[in-house]
């Protein structure tokens, strides 16, 4: 006879106590919704196991009597990938619980944690010890680094660090059938054979659960500098970041398109901010550079900013002098934010193309966007050293709440058209989950469709870990 | 009826050419035994495709004839794991005429390449655009850029630039039953679900050919600064690193621990080298920092060098002051490999622990293998920011010819007992081929055995790409 739900659940608190399993509607709200404000349906309960054997032992249960999981972060996803079904069938596993940082090497330069502890603090724990975990995330006070791990997280700092992917040493993972893989070494290089960690990093928990990694770390750096440049064009940005490379000797932690839109944006939203420059000018960059030693960084920017000048590239720019100074700038990226926020209903993207086509593809992406829909308003900015632009569209401020969602959509997919005449990916950063999976799967070979599904049918023989997820739940 | 092999090859020939099909025994002389000199066996032909479609061709063919494929790069393996099979039945596909540069991007900082192209070349190309291609070896000058990825290979600059895995960018890869997958994106960040071109770095070529590339180029240094530096012991060596990367600002290339012994043997080797200082020093740090634009690397040098002093980690140093002396340095760091081939038989090995334990590892492992043959020589050096060390061994020199291997062989189990108490890895970088699999295998958790063995048969279901590599033939 099978188990009933309440069976299952009464299993679950034996061996998670109490408040280790959640069903009432009040105490299981926070997980049903993410960063993105989407929410699909209900879990059959939220488990919140303590440790990793736990979690073994969680899944191990659900794996013998076929239950759905949905294993679960800091809720700070932007593709629907961490919420549970609108099924209502699913056992959401939140890691919240698992939140130690196990270890701290700072000779070796890791730290070992927890896959629940939350960026922030992972960050905290290695500047403790003169380290930086350079990381760097808007949600990076809320997302957690098992999170980060499944999504493979991108951010600000990426051009100098790179992704999470280059930042992990080491993985726990539990299998979808509750077993453990450990593969929690702490090496700098490491060849032996299929490199099965890489898997697990943005597969959006779809192979298994990570419960515990070891990240690498860098020095904590000593001192660092930021300047706001104003440019006339996106080419002058992206000739100006070639320049930066050399003069900056790869010291540079950012380099940030922001669009004269986003300025005024961040100052509506923050009234405190003014105009940063006597002029407004077409593009700015946002630019740090960080230094662990004796190099003067300020004189740096300052041949930067003059060799940029000479070349026509930057028209002006604010050098800060000190950290608040800095902070001020910094601001701007913060509150542009939030201006995009109030404007309401919004098409998000989050696309890559390579750095030498970003100002053609901002010009034929603009303007096949205006044509098919005159009175939206573009809002492009992103990471230059990535290729990653954060291409979004606020529709017409006229239009009918009704029909943005259709309107967006359709101008979505006119996007994504010149996208593929570019090569270019649909998600540089934010993943696949359910958001983007129908362009993603569009894209996909019939070849790279078998090899994904033979995957995921490897590791998830019966199909219950974050299913539907990357690829639809039935094939 | 089964097509013999002489219709076959002549099948081949009708598509590849004369020259495109090697038999005779001259001929095929230089596919049959790599750098370490091994070799197996002879291969059934040598097929040598001159482009993607061809090789695609090839594999076709051999997989509806069941017919084993030997991929092959440069010949420079340490694990011999391109050789042909002792059993005289492998098809042997040489990427040797896949050897263009298809496209350089400055501005993307990304070089699109053939598999066949040698890495030596590519690194030429990159200069030619300001560019660098970072991947440094000794065998630069013959290894193929296909070789590095199936490898994931590393080296002297890994500390700095990551090992071949964070240079790749895009993958053409042709599957073993012939079909293409087409991952050549030139995307600095893209996150559409699996990376599958993950599994292929470090695969050995047991899940499929690569045949084209596109790889990260880092702005091309103007300038750099070496320094060897003496030492009392490995933990100053340790000490020092830790201050290196701080007081260098990331700018480190090379960071390379080497003991007396070596700069003895390259003294032997090469003997218009002289003592590199008034003393000898039982460990000297071979150190390299290289900049793209206007940073005082001489002074950097030199306040470590007083820093390090200070705290009584350097007793001595030799700072370069021209690009003569500084390949004078270097010429120890390749003169001591000379000296060790001169020893004739020994033992190689490329292990890595945490950087936190190579002081007590080369303490422990010196002991037992000294305790165990109080005759044998041990030359430990390695990289330091990698954790990477090629603890050698020379036999003892009163030992008769035929009894070293066994001997040596003895010692090397002794030295993965006391590895496996450091948690350290048997393959830093060489990977596992066949000369590592009875050790890998040993060292394999079931869970881990299952899902490796099935990637390769999910990849590579009739098992004939590269088969008893990394896994043994017959699971």
């Amino acid at each position: 006879m099978a188990m009933t739900n309440d069976d299952f659940l009464d299993e679950l608190k034996a061996l998670l106590g109490d408040s280790g399993v959640l069903r009432h509607p009040n105490d299981i709200a926070r997980y049903v919704s993410d960063w993105a404000g989407d929410t699909l349906g209900t879990p059959l309960a939220v488990a919140r196991p303590a440790n990793t054997e736990q979690v073994a032992e969680v899944v191990k249960r659900c794996y013998e009597h076929d239950i759905a999981m949905t294993p679960q972060g800091g809720h700070s996803g932007l593709v629907a990938g961490a919420l549970p079904d609108a099924n209502d069938q699913e056992l959401v596993i939140s890691l919240e619980r698992l939140n130690s940082v196990r270890a701290l090497d700072p000779v070796n330069f890791t730290i070992t944690v927890d896959a629940g502890c939350i960026l922030e603090n992972v960050k905290q724990a290695a500047f403790e010890h003169d380290c930086d975990f350079p990381l760097s995330l808007g949600a990076q006070g809320s997302c957690q680094i098992g999170g980060n791990i499944a999504t493979n997280a991108g951010g600000l700092n990426v051009l100098r660090y790179g992704m999470m992917r280059e930042l992990v040493l080491g993985l726990e993972v539990v299998l979808p059938d509750g077993r453990l893989w450990d593969g929690l070494n702490a090496l700098h290089k490491d060849n032996r054979g299929y490199d099965l960690q890489q898997l697990f990093l943005g597969s959006e928990g779809t192979l298994g659960i990570v419960t515990g990694a070891v990240l690498k770390l860098a020095p904590r750096p000593t001192q660092s500098r930021t300047a706001l440049l104003g440019l006339p064009s996106v080419q002058a940005v992206i000739d100006l970041y070639g320049l930066a490379r050399r003069d900056c000797c790869d010291l540079l932690t950012a380099f940030e398109l922001i669009p004269r839109r986003c300025i005024e944006l961040a100052m509506e939203a923050t009234p405190e901010l003014r105009d940063p420059m006597d002029s407004a000018y077409p593009w700015y960059v946002l630019m740090e550079v960080a230094a662990t030693g004796p190099v003067d960084l300020g004189s740096m920017l300052e041949q930067l900013l003059e060799n940029g000048m000479e070349r026509e590239l930057v028209l002006d720019g604010a050098l800060a002098s000190s950290d608040t100074q800095s902070a001020q700038l910094w601001q701007f990226r913060e509150s542009m934010l939030e201006g995009q926020r109030r404007r309401g209903e919004h098409l998000r993207t989050d696309i890559s193309v390579p750095i030498s086509a970003i100002s053609d593809f901002v010009a034929r992406a603009s303007d096949e966007v205006m044509a098919a829909s005159p009175e939206c308003e573009i809002i492009a900015y992103g990471h230059v050293g990535d290729g990653n632009l954060h291409f979004n569209i606020l529709p017409p401020a006229s239009m009918a709440d009704s029909d943005k969602k259709a309107h967006l959509h359709e101008l979505e997919n006119r996007l994504f058209d010149v996208l593929d005449d570019f090569h270019g990916s649909i998600s540089a950063e934010h993943g696949i989950g359910r958001t983007k999976q129908a362009p993603y799967l569009a894209g996909l070979s019939p070849v790279e469709r078998e090899l994904v599904s033979g995957i995921k049918a490897l590791f998830d023989p019966k199909g219950l870990m974050n299913l539907g997820r990357i690829l639809p739940a039935r094939e």
